[in-house]
């Protein structure tokens, strides 16, 4: 109720603050007897990891995670899955400015607001460490949609879209010399997902737009989104509409098609004010590290839907 | 679980297909003691009902909403409301091209999909009468925050926008040219809402933008969400924004700051193929219609986060 | 939230005061296509009408079901079933005294404590008319689990017990009896269920012993519950239970092992106090009424977990 | 979905296997700013490990509890706080035979028939170890409710009762008595609870009543829950009840009436087949064991009925 549980038959329960003991995640409603590989597991991690690329933040953390339940000989229990990672960089001083000043267009103000009390040391919940607990919870839904591809990738950072985006070499450029002026941008995600069973999507409230909206719009920073030809088809008219079914994303009365799916997430440039940005150690855009977060974000949704239809599904025959 | 219900401790439970007996409502979570003007609930409810405007969709309802339970000598009795609302107009005839026919972007054929039956005398559950429910639930959500001021209004509709949208004349005209042409548009709605507590809004999942933008997502041919400067937040600076707590919309963190909330939503053109359209018996944008239920899903979201804030916060003392 | 909502996947939300317009439910989770027969949903309504027995409430109810939503020519669309029976008998008058008068063990009092307002004419919310929306519901799980066998049956009515219950004639002189004398008893009520899957039942905390249980508990004036051998397990030796798995009434560790199910429920005697018993216009017992309902309740726990495990385990294979 | 979450305002999510890394819990739901003491934590914890009278397991566990999150400076945060504790003593080779041999009245059997595979190597959820996430979140349950004093106490361990029960060392022979014979006994719990505020409990699915029963009837090995007077009130004329409040055990139509809740529990005898018997390493009851759980699922439900109930009242005034 506190809103730390996404999900219905597939769910995951966050916590953890950022410069508390560790970060992990209960993910609840796999199906018992998938194989699961630490080895992936590792690597779905370590590609949300900062530092990876010139231009992300330099906070070198190593997010090692740590099964504690519902697997046993890489085979899923059908129980539930706490998975725990350790915050091992906790440089408490570095954050000692954030008691006295409120980041803009961050939870630093709004947490003390609602709570009356915050974990000073950095964002707490309201850290992007939290996109841990969900991508390992991405990582247990791809298990349960093995054929379900989801692709997402950048469409817009700052100044830069289109075919400067497919030259890493470019963008790292462009995000350091925002770092270095104390900068930063926002930018766009789009997502591509293959391979949808149609009939996935609950109406009245749980469309499937609506789900995988309500998952992108709870990322930290994430400002608009859209399906399909999004905004752009306020401007259309229907008679174009009426010969192309792909305007619609995948997505047609709440429900899958059957169709490719086609999602756009905006992100806001990170907040830049106080010590840290000055002295170059902030995340100069955040849409990078959103990728794999928006990706396990999809995955989390579908999975979840598939597993609804599925109950009412067998039945029908 | 079908997802037929919205919220958490104020929350609705909307069933009836448009050609079925009744549309109605299920309101559970209003606090007893409450004043219930029936007035008022008709009077909102005209406000969603077609055939007001010229060039809106000419099918005259009679929406006369009857009370069954919760509500006692115009008071609430803090049991669950159960408002139905009877379907009138049935001409079953009208409709029977609709099973041989399914509308791109509708959900004609995805029903099918999903359930493998479907009721072939209308939109059935995606029809827009379907937002009858949500717009009664409105009415019950603003008795819990009626200090709080929600208005929507339009954007853009088609190719106009600005101060287009205040001539109503103008706006008439407009779309009673799109009827006659069997043509239809999108639109934009904008939604401004003052006087909300900070605090609400729950991360990491249950924030009030994410929540939000579930509710919006949900309504029929919206296709974009976005909140503060949303999309153009993409193309921002850092430091610009660092001054200007107003570009985020009243929510920070996911959480209300106490400033004015502003968000926007997209919708697609109507679907415009088949008989109906040829007749002009069809609406030429959603948008204007859309207003009373995008008002009622922001006020809905508000009422149950401020319950939900209220069951912890007094313990705070 | 507010607890007028039970079951997951199969879930029902009852609305509605006994001497209000309408008791009513909306059934959801049905799956799609399955066959839905009015004289059924009528029989099983007409089963827990009072004045069908001597001695048993004389307030001649006729409660006739309509279906709102979810059903089209006898078939179920997936959708939200809506069903709602007018209270026809509302002779306010005849409870009057209920205003200054709290029954103990009623619900008169607490629901004054609990809303601060309440309804003066009957039980409101707590009358044993609420439970039309049990066996409605209950109607509809059925059509979900055809195969499962549930059949409640007395086993103590005030002194009456063993032989003495297979006797009709005795029961309705014993009521008869208790009805003149303004007196009320308790009683029993046990259930078998037949043909369980095996597997049904979701540790650690919706073992199926559990949601059995808070589903009779639920029921107005049911005091006790148990399982199996129950109570008397307590005074049972570990070693002979070990030869025979039939004392734990088909429920191992939370799950149905597949054998038949053997549940018990005891009621309290029916308040007795105020005008209405001295002029013997009360039901000296309420057991009788309870076997529908509580057939009812065991189906809806029963429907509800084949869903859940049906979701997950299609996975497995 | 899964079964694993209990509670609405105030919730817990369970995990873990008895014999993997660990078991916790998610505790969400707790308000800000209240006191957390890890000595209070620890004593809690202590009270059920087992070992600790003669005549109960021998099994030296010992539980120490870490808090990974929403917990600083002994200060609740408002975020979900997850607690674990290590399962350190892993023998494995003593539960080799639970491989081959399904204990009768246990969850062996019914765990394979579910989910197709289980943890071979101990009762993995259904292990006793489960418990321990309970007893977690019933501390932090009491820092909701502290004024709320529940007290629980045996009644009934196989042939003792009464007056025996208050001689520790008669229960402490008995048990050794039937530890040595390889044999086990039933029994019954009681709960007191005082200073309960009017008006918890919410009709008409969630009343007290029943989410009592729910909380208990969850607990391994409880096989009948009762309150107030019980099965006896079947029994028992209206008329005698009519007189005396106290019958009903502080529950009046499900929702709480300011005086004593009682409430009973009875449990079933350990399953006592296999090597583990034959060598005296069993507990030869587990109702000592049960008192700190029953305690604690008490409070678990008292403090999630106490915010339900919050979140409405102030909108009353």
């Amino acid at each position: 109720m506190r809103g730390n549980s996404f999900g219905k038959l597939f769910s995951l329960t966050s916590f953890g603050e950022s410069h508390g003991p560790a970060i992990g995640v209960i993910v609840d409603g796999v199906p018992s007897s998938l194989n699961v590989s630490l080895r992936d597991l590792n690597k779905v991690l370590s590609r949300r990891a900062p530092g990876k690329m010139a231009g992300t933040s330099t906070r070198q953390e190593e997010d090692l995670p740590e099964i504690l339940s519902g697997v046993y000989k890489n085979k899923t229990l059908g129980t539930p899955i706490a998975v725990i990672v350790r915050n091992t960089n906790q440089r408490s001083g570095d954050y000692r400015w954030a008691e006295r000043e409120f980041r803009v267009g961050h939870a630093d103000k709004t947490t003390l607001d609602k709570y009356g009390i915050r974990d000073p040391r950095g964002g707490g919940r309201s850290s992007g460490r939290e996109t841990i607990a969900r991508v390992i919870a991405g990582y247990f839904a791809s298990l349960i949609i093995p054929q379900i591809e989801v692709a997402a990738y950048l469409v817009k950072v700052g100044a830069l879209s289109g075919e400067d985006l497919l030259h890493k070499k470019r963008v790292e450029n462009y995000l350091q010399g925002l770092q270095k002026r104390g900068e930063s941008v926002g930018g766009v995600v789009a997502v591509k997902i293959k391979n949808v069973p149609a009939g996935l999507g609950e109406p009245a409230f749980d469309k499937l737009k609506a789900d995988l909206g309500k998952a992108f719009l709870s990322i930290g920073g994430c400002v608009a989104f859209s399906f399909g030809m999004g905004e752009s088809l306020a401007n259309s008219y229907g008679s174009e509409n009426a010969q192309d079914r792909s305007r619609f994303g995948g997505i047609e009365g709440g429900i899958s098609n059957g169709e490719d799916i086609y999602l756009e997430a905006s992100f806001k440039p990170p907040s830049t004010v106080g010590k840290k940005a000055q002295q170059g150690r902030h995340d100069p855009s955040i849409v990078m590290r959103a990728i794999p977060v928006i990706e396990s974000m999809a995955k989390i949704v579908l999975a979840d839907h598939f597993l609804r239809q599925q109950a009412y599904v067998k039945e029908r025959k």
